[in-house]
């Protein structure tokens, strides 16, 4: 047998993966600049300065910071406890409710795999982040989805399919996973829906993961609603400071949970990686705390490009999206690409130098593409109009 | 049902995960030096002083570090590449063959959840890295011991039970894993063994994973024999800057591997973690590249620790320890300890104000405990003096 036929293990059938967004590779024309909307553009939204000073301080000061619990710095989690309670609406304990991971997908995997027996259902929401679901696969239980109605008439609210939800745990499935903002779309749950996840959970004696990595990036003065103040005891939230605070590049998250939950999860980092890097752990020091105004801010310049881009597809007539409410994302439906969907990706990138994540990564989607908007303002603008111009041109 | 009695996965009654080595927490005597042996001290031994400006300028430098494939940086792969090829004696091609991980361990969880398959069986060599089992293990497989004969007159080799290794291939596994130097013993396989097993992984059409973790540091001038040289096909060595080099606090390490493997290996990572911190990475570009007589000085001064350490044990008469021949580990046997070590090593910590990893976690050895010496040198020799003073007074 040679090694390149080494049989996979099957849960790399389950996976999936042939499909990873964010490591598309290839040739973009000359004379256009390459915007990459898989992710959101560090040069364009830089972290806030006080993370870069505190992560270089804590290489300097290497003794401190270079080993930690496998949960977390103690300090870190002393400090940022406060405010996630304060944030999250219900009192965070930093010594038993606190697990800092290798960023919040390094916690997605933790709780996931500490949930989750192989052959149980788990309720997942289309379209969510697309890793909730290869998760699930890796671990050879099966997803059951549920569906988000996102695609409604302006201004009305995304809504859960609840009976979609209460079959799933009257199925036996035991578990919700979802993202808030929903990852594609940039839809916010109601506090109607949030409230009867909550209420499904303790009927069907459940428990809820809840990825709220967008969820200090609200637009338009809305409201937005914890999980976790609803029910504390069912309910793991999965925050970070990857997104609206471009820290991505320090691969730190923190996972909020009930204290056995997060013991198991710290278990299981004992053999997955160890630790987030104890150096970068110190990017939660400023965390919750960055310059009056510098959130606002950020919110009101995404705001601006989200508003732009909106205009460009709503107005091409080839193109269709929600206006995002929470997070970077636009999930733009493009009729013309289904059965095509490569094609259209693939076009993009040749003819639009635009690099956008398809949208069969985030459920049964064929016929849209998902775009992470915290970009160059004018270079998304641009690209927006090229994707537009190839959408035209199916 | 109550979120405290959420049933664990199987996977995790099979890790047994209940002691975390390097976790251990508890008072220690007021007036002595608190000494934690579970790792080596990054104060005592500081990382290059390049790896902290290449980290600080990568983090300065956002934009061209925060986001990588996830197999990690190609121009970090390709600065590397070329001083792994001279290092382990058989190119490596940047493209296809190598994957940054984050830290050393989080390269064994993928190279373990991408070879092994539910139910295998796993050629596991005892005593050794208590992950190796604890994966294998996660992943509802079978580890089947293989003993390295490490307690031997001074002076003689450590020798695998190769007649075991070919009895474990015989009774169907098809991988091995194994770290070279060994851990906990400082252990460095002879050539011997080494040829003997890639000429068993060939005959049984099987596959090697070993960890080569601490082979940088190599003492009295003794030759190492890279299992990779012998078998680059049916082999992946697993390597990083987190011991030798004290960039632990980084979480970068890197995997070489046939190109199939890594592939694999990678679509893990894009569920686990992503990749490590894209500004960590920087951490590999003075690697293998540190200031002439670098890594000689810090080989020398560790050997000088060794050698003042295994003369107070050795001297003892209740304490028996091979001498180390690669990396930073002393495995103790303290006869007295059978039965008890739970109690020695609370003793440890609260008579000696002493850190030690049990030794059960390497394996069926009841009596044994494992240091990293990696420490200030004084410092050590006084603990090590408290620690033979409690195995006198067991």
């Amino acid at each position: 047998m040679a090694v390149a036929s080494w049989p996979a293990p099957y849960r790399f059938q389950r996976m999936s993966a042939d499909h990873a967004p964010g490591q598309e590779r290839s040739e973009v024309p000359e004379g256009l600049r390459h915007v990459d909307f898989s992710h959101g553009d560090v040069s364009a939204f830089p972290p806030p300065p006080e993370v870069v000073d505190a992560v270089t301080a804590a290489l300097r000061d290497g003794g401190r910071y270079a080993y930690s619990p496998y949960r977390g710095h103690l300090f870190a989690r002393e400090l940022i406890a406060p405010r996630l309670s304060a944030f999250l609406g219900e009192p965070v304990d930093p010594g038993s409710e606190i697990i800092v991971t290798p960023g919040t997908q390094g916690g997605l995997f933790l709780a996931l795999s500490s949930l989750v027996e192989r052959g149980d259902k788990v309720a997942v929401v289309a379209p969510d982040y697309f890793a909730n679901r290869k998760i699930v696969e890796y671990l050879e239980a099966t997803p059951v989805p549920v569906e988000l109605g996102y695609r409604t008439a302006a201004g009305e609210p995304a809504l859960l399919d609840l009976e979609g939800l209460r079959a799933a745990f009257q199925s036996g499935a035991r578990l919700l996973v979802f993202s808030n903002p929903n990852n594609p779309t940039g839809a916010v749950y109601t506090p109607g829906d949030i409230e009867a996840i909550a209420g499904l959970a303790a009927e069907f004696d459940a428990f809820v993961v809840v990825d709220q990595l967008y969820s200090r990036q609200i637009f338009d003065g809305r409201a937005f609603t914890h999980l976790r103040a609803h029910t504390r005891e069912r309910c793991l939230t999965l925050l970070g400071p990857s997104k609206t605070e471009s820290v991505s590049g320090c691969r730190v998250g923190v996972a909020v949970a009930p204290g056995p939950v997060v013991e198991r999860m710290e278990q299981l980092q004992g053999i997955v990686s160890l630790r987030a890097a104890g150096y970068t752990q110190a990017a939660l020091e400023p965390w919750f705390a960055e310059t009056e105004g510098w959130l606002d801010q950020r919110i009101a310049a995404h705001a601006l490009i989200r508003d732009e881009l909106h205009e460009v597809f709503t107005g091409s007539g080839d193109v269709a999206a929600r206006l995002t409410e929470g997070g970077s994302y636009l999930f733009l439906d493009v009729p013309a690409a289904k059965g095509r969907i490569d094609e259209f990706v693939a076009r993009l990138r040749t003819e639009a130098a635009v690099t956008v994540t398809r949208g069969p990564e985030f459920g049964d989607f064929p016929a849209s593409v998902r775009l992470n908007f915290s970009q160059d303002h004018q270079a998304a603008v641009d690209a927006a109009r090229r994707i537009a111009a190839v959408a035209a041109r199916l």
